[in-house]
């Protein structure tokens, strides 16, 4: 590997700026304000849900991006409030939202984005938010990536954020990225924002292209509750000195990292989960029908509760595999979690269920995103194509928090 | 309607024999074999999983239907095993049952199905199924019927049998049918097993279509928890005289009458379930696209942790619905919930929700099938296809069972 993580949130990319701030548009006391500025001359991709009920501020970044090929500056964040379903405010409060930015920072209205997440049907109190933007806009620092990071947060118990870096020809390259992410979770662009920025200036189509090879084997291969979300966004910014196109398996190294990271954390921060379930399936037709079997599996509501009961319950795992429109032999197939082998060539073997089981009990104790994943490797042997989706087990408290989480 | 219930076991269709005993193949002493009886020429439709791990029994039962053109004269159902994924012993064991139960009603092998149900990667206890056989032949009745019920539950709350009947040209004509399922609920043939009785004589291809027809919009259109089973299963029996053609659509509606009903109760045993869901879709451009939203809805989790919490969390049903894959614009819904409406023209109205929120306790407190059923009217304003879709609520009941049943 070629990046190494920087954990300080001073060491963002070159140039960018970030702000995060409560605006009292929730009614906790938390950050719910989020501000990310990028340099002149940026180029910035969108990946936007593919619901057919979108939030109208959805079709307002994706316009802007598409009008002005890429060169975006800002992107404004309110959490607490989705402004979907809002009927005539959608789109009217997020134009003067963008636009009060937009005159505060000097730049053109149709250069700036505007992100919403919370609940559906509920428009953002701009009451409470026009009078904060100016103190957002002093607030913009370098070293305020984690201050966004958190004011972008709804139900999520952690901030999501990474930063790496890399050398290349002497000089220091950045990038960074932070997320949220909890319930809604299914690919396709889950109830999730995530945000890239990165240091080296590349093309518009190849910016574009690099972040939807990383979207589709991370963002979109993720699963809490098989739900996906009106207001599903990534934007990804680049800026800076060009490099050499021999460097770009590099830097699309970096953005896949950054963009696993932030999948598996929002995964792993799913509602009430107590552990990461990684499903890597291989020895498929293709790449793409791995995916789908291993995106079976992360799905099922049957393999997440036998997860959380720390059951190695092998039989759901195979059934939703079966199910998932993938043709393969049972005969054929091989199934580990963690490192013990349950089915070889499809004949169950004699492994240590209480063994197992208390390794999985492990995990579901451990700490957050250390020794927390609970891996299920499945190998078809019918070729070699290969896929991971993350998960996480199905617990009491997503039933709670969801039954209990108001409209 | 042309058909009237009938509660009592003992009006069972014409010439078909039912039984259901303990054979010791469950360690609590509950029912666990069952066998119905055809009379000779009778026509046997078989519909199976999707599947592409299906247990060997599937496909034996689904050879023998194809070999026999439908001459089929016996199932015999096993409960607490699904002999799934059991290797040889799948295919092995299930010819061995069928033929001592042959060999007992005097009839060929071939014309005899098994059915298993239970836990995947587990054998029947042949040892303690073959000595019973003979008790449970001995035991065949046409009062029996409810027995035959009991004895194919696996984590069922309640058994689930429909009687219905009607007059044709002063003949009486019965339609029975009896179910099981509870989990790994989901189209395409849940993991439930379905046994339906007819005693009008029907030409197999003819009978087949009705069947198909039957089950497109009953036991596809449920929903537990998306999961679907290696084992699933729907036989359905015709023996007797015929009748005229213009009387099929009669009995296409007793079909249809017994087989939703079946399926509607399947949805309400869902694991841990307080209510029965119910989704009308109205509107779409054609019935398939109709279903295809009303199964996104019921499949939902957090459309069923809202209905759990009392929550008319509407904001979540759009969601769901805009992610079915089927176009619409938000601007030309409706919905209701109960009779309470919520969007008009896409337009949230001014509805009490306290109010609704007290008629979904209420739903949610009523007894079995009986006033227990919420439903969920959405009309997308964008054709005449109309769908429904029968599931249930998500409770931390679900997670209970589903944590602590054991592999």
């Amino acid at each position: 590997m070629n990046w190494i993580n920087v954990d300080k949130a001073n060491n963002t990319p070159d140039g960018f700026y970030f702000a995060g701030i409560s605006a009292g548009l929730k009614s906790s006391k938390k950050k719910d304000l989020a501000l990310i500025v990028a340099p002149e001359n940026s180029i910035c991709s969108g990946f936007f849900t593919q619901s057919c009920v979108r939030a109208s501020c959805v079709d307002l970044c994706e316009r802007r991006i598409s009008q002005s090929n890429g060169l975006i500056r800002a992107v404004l964040i309110n959490s607490g409030h989705a402004n979907a379903c809002t009927g005539e405010f959608g789109l009217k409060d997020s134009l003067k939202a963008s636009k009060e930015v937009a005159g505060l920072l000097g730049i053109n209205a149709d250069q700036v984005l505007i992100c919403s997440t919370g609940v559906i049907g509920v428009k953002i109190p701009m009451a409470n938010l026009l009078p904060n933007l100016s103190l957002l806009v002093d607030r913009l620092s370098e070293n305020k990536i984690v201050d966004a990071a958190e004011a972008i947060l709804t139900t999520d118990l952690v901030t999501k954020s990474v930063l790496i870096e890399t050398s290349i020809e002497g000089r220091l390259i950045r990038i960074a990225g932070i997320a949220k992410g909890s319930g809604m979770i299914y690919p396709n662009m889950a109830t999730m924002l995530a945000f890239l920025t990165c240091d080296v200036g590349i093309d518009k189509d190849i910016w574009d292209s690099m972040i939807h090879n990383a979207v589709k084997s991370t963002f979109n291969a993720i699963s809490v509750d098989g739900d996906s979300s009106t207001n599903d966004s990534f934007i990804a910014f680049n800026s800076g000195k060009k490099l050499d196109n021999r460097y770009f398996p590099i830097l699309q190294e970096g953005i896949n990292i950054v963009c696993q990271k932030l999948a598996k954390s929002i995964a792993r921060d799913g509602e009430g989960a107590n552990c990461l379930l990684e499903v890597k399936v291989a020895g498929a037709l293709n790449d793409e029908e791995a995916l789908k079997v291993a995106r079976m599996i992360t799905n099922s509501s049957l393999v997440k509760t036998a997860i959380h009961g720390c059951d190695p319950n092998w039989g759901r795992i195979i059934a939703a595999a079966g199910n998932s429109g993938v043709n393969f032999e049972l005969q054929d197939i091989d199934l580990f979690i963690g490192k013990y082998q349950i089915l070889s060539n499809g004949s169950l073997l004699n492994f240590n269920k209480k063994e197992l089981s208390a390794y999985m009990r492990l995990k579901m104790e451990g700490d957050y995103l250390g020794e927390d994943t609970i891996q299920i490797s499945l190998n078809l042997n019918n070729g070699t194509g290969e896929g991971r989706s993350w998960g996480c087990d199905l617990s009491k408290k997503y039933v709670e928090i969801n039954s209990e989480y108001t409209t």
